[in-house]
């Protein structure tokens, strides 16, 4: 057995790993006829499970009601049901009655305990969610359950998504083989409103509910957490990543196992968080913000997220300038250690500022590189330490502007 | 003499106040020929001095200099140059050097000493200014200087703002009746590039420079510091406040003058800063975002600047959608103290949100509302407090999105 891990991108999107079976179908909550609106993810067997919730003050009722139910249970589920059309989102204690009975009622579908179904919903919100179209969809999403579903069930969370995001990975380690797979949804509603995202992560690995929680932690923070598309964070943001053990591969901290499935679930969310903000509103280009010689690594990903949100650095990357005059200003207003006489700036390999000095001779070198859709920019803080994050953001178009300013009622 | 103040509104913008004479030349620095590029303020004596800055903490030449001199001169000065069309930013030991000499080349021609002169530019960032055309441009300004030319003044510290803007009020108070007047530089480049705010205040009341620095941050706070476009802040950014005495009125902290001092500088500084926000790049309404109920006065005003950087929530307003949704979840994202189920939104007097329940069949009278060009929103946090605080910004167009796509080069 080799010492190291492999990794490899397989098909089967979420329900790659075994143990799951999943389906999307039809129940009449999106406006068009038969667009799919729901998705059931059924374990063979309870699983663990883990979840991570949006910081959002204001938490819809499929949240609150996830977050409880992962604490009753003991962090094992059997059961995920995913709507989309509708956020359930400031809908009071209606909506949460909504969403205890959609629970209970797929438990009973499934034949688990309620606390052991974990719900999210996406879509317009402030709009009750119709209790009588869950449980229609959701008895016949359990009637059509099979691992061949996964495209079915990645495209029924989807919102205005130009393309279902699937992922999966075939993880060979020194502890064995084990699969990685998940589906997650972006920026973008049918009714323009906020960009809810939603990914959803399973895996056949074996481990018991806290190491599944960190290791998501671990895996969330450096790709759904490091994507931003126009900051703001939606009520209704959720991970859950679901472990069947289906693989005989246990998985423990402080074991070189561990750390091969951090690696695969690394793998798998940085797939589906970069291909959600490729299909950001209005999006044309990826654009990766490395921010190196922090002081700290809180200071550098504060400095990547403040230049990944300035709306003067996505506009000038939209429109193919290379105005690192832009860049710096964002870095220096950050809040964070930043020395202009020390700092540089790179588009692509091309070095347009170094040590407070501009080569704007090169402007057109990186004018050239900025017409390609996968962007990379590197600014060096010059704050004397060796921190460093990267954040990935889209360019910032008068299409977005156009999305989002549509009436909605 | 009356108990109260009294504020009237004048002409004479920032040569309103006795004591100062002004001009606005063109000296070429600006590609347009015979625009006006370079403004002079001259003191007839040498008066108090105060100033604001940027915080970015890539701070520009002439924000170096101007905060070195006034720190030398204890607080007083003579003239003020400004030029628009180079921002002399990330200009190096070269740029230090041509702001140093600018203000040594005008304190030679005003009679004072070079720590007397304050510097200020805007424009392109990244290019060195030209001393000889400032040297030209200053002789030129100090031979045309008069109380008339306050509008060639407000005119030459233009890039791509819209139009001039100036302010003036005469202060009728127990202590005595003096003026403050000012003009402004908003939002927009001739080359499109930040959005650097310059802002010159004068007034004839007598002041200690302590009390002026003051009086000055207790006004800017509430003004210029509470207006966002698009939450970039500028190398540049800059206000001034020369106080001359020629009034004869003299105001003293802890004294009804000192309150005086202030409402006139809100006034006025208020005036030029909403005229900055209504002048934005793009902007087609000017939107002021009110929050109440908030636990401290420092989350009230954080909450506000989410919400009114929020690009969900720019594009609703453009859009004229009364999408509470997005409002509630910008205030839930503050990183505050947010109660969604005591919570209320605002649209005008419309309450479209209120304890957790949504009023959508209000949404047609909000949307009305919406197509007007001044537009008041309120959001209680139902965070238990009675802190409030209140933010101009502007809507974002996808005008603005071109403005700032457009390539520098």
């Amino acid at each position: 057995m080799s010492d190291q891990v492999t990794l490899e991108r397989i098909d089967g999107g979420v329900a790659a790993p075994a143990g799951f079976r999943v389906s999307g179908v039809s129940c009449g909550i999106k406006k068009k006829d038969g667009a799919l609106d729901l998705a059931l993810i059924v374990a063979d067997g309870p699983a663990a499970a883990a979840g991570v919730f949006t910081q959002n003050k204001a938490q819809a009722a499929p949240v609150l009601v996830s977050r409880e139910h992962l604490a009753r249970s003991g962090g094992r589920a059997a059961a995920i049901v995913v709507n989309s059309g509708c956020a359930n989102a400031c809908t009071g204690p209606e909506g949460l009655a909504v969403t205890r009975s959609s629970a209970d009622f797929v438990a009973s579908v499934v034949g688990c305990a309620p606390e052991q179904v974990l719900v999210a919903s996406t879509g317009v919100i402030g709009v009750q969610l119709d209790l009588d179209k869950i449980r229609k969809g959701a008895g016949a999403a359990a009637r059509v359950l099979s691992r061949a579903s996964h495209l079915d069930a990645a495209k029924a969370i989807m919102t205005t998504d130009i393309a279902p995001k699937e992922a999966a990975v075939r993880v060979v380690s020194p502890a064995g083989t084990f699969h990685v797979g998940g589906m997650a949804k972006g920026a973008g509603m049918i009714e323009p409103n906020m960009a809810t995202m939603l990914g959803f992560i399973t895996t056949d690995a074996a481990l018991e509910p806290s190491v599944l929680q960190r290791a998501l932690k671990d895996a969330v923070d450096v790709t759904f957490n490091a994507i931003t598309i126009d900051g703001d964070t939606s009520t209704n943001d959720t991970v859950f990543l679901l472990a069947s053990g289906a693989s005989g591969v246990t998985v423990s901290v402080g074991d070189a196992s561990y750390g091969a499935l951090v690696a695969g679930l690394r793998d798998v969310c940085g797939v589906l968080a970069r291909a959600i903000v490729r299909g950001g509103e209005g999006a044309s280009k990826l654009v990766s913000i490395t921010i190196t010689g922090a002081a700290s690594s809180a200071d550098a990903t504060k400095a990547a997220k403040t230049v990944a949100n300035s709306l003067l650095v996505k506009t000038a990357i939209h429109g193919g300038d290379p105005n690192w005059g832009r860049l710096v200003a964002a870095a220096g207003r950050a809040g964070v250690a930043f020395d202009v006489e020390r700092a540089s700036v790179l588009v692509g390999s091309i070095v347009l500022f170094k040590d407070g000095v501009p080569f704007d001779d090169r402007a057109p070198l990186a004018a050239d590189y900025l017409t390609g859709t996968d962007i990379e920019i590197a600014i060096d803080l010059g704050a004397g330490g060796s921190h460093q994050a990267t954040v990935w953001t889209c360019d910032l178009s008068a299409e977005y502007v156009k999305i989002n300013a549509e009436y909605r009622t």
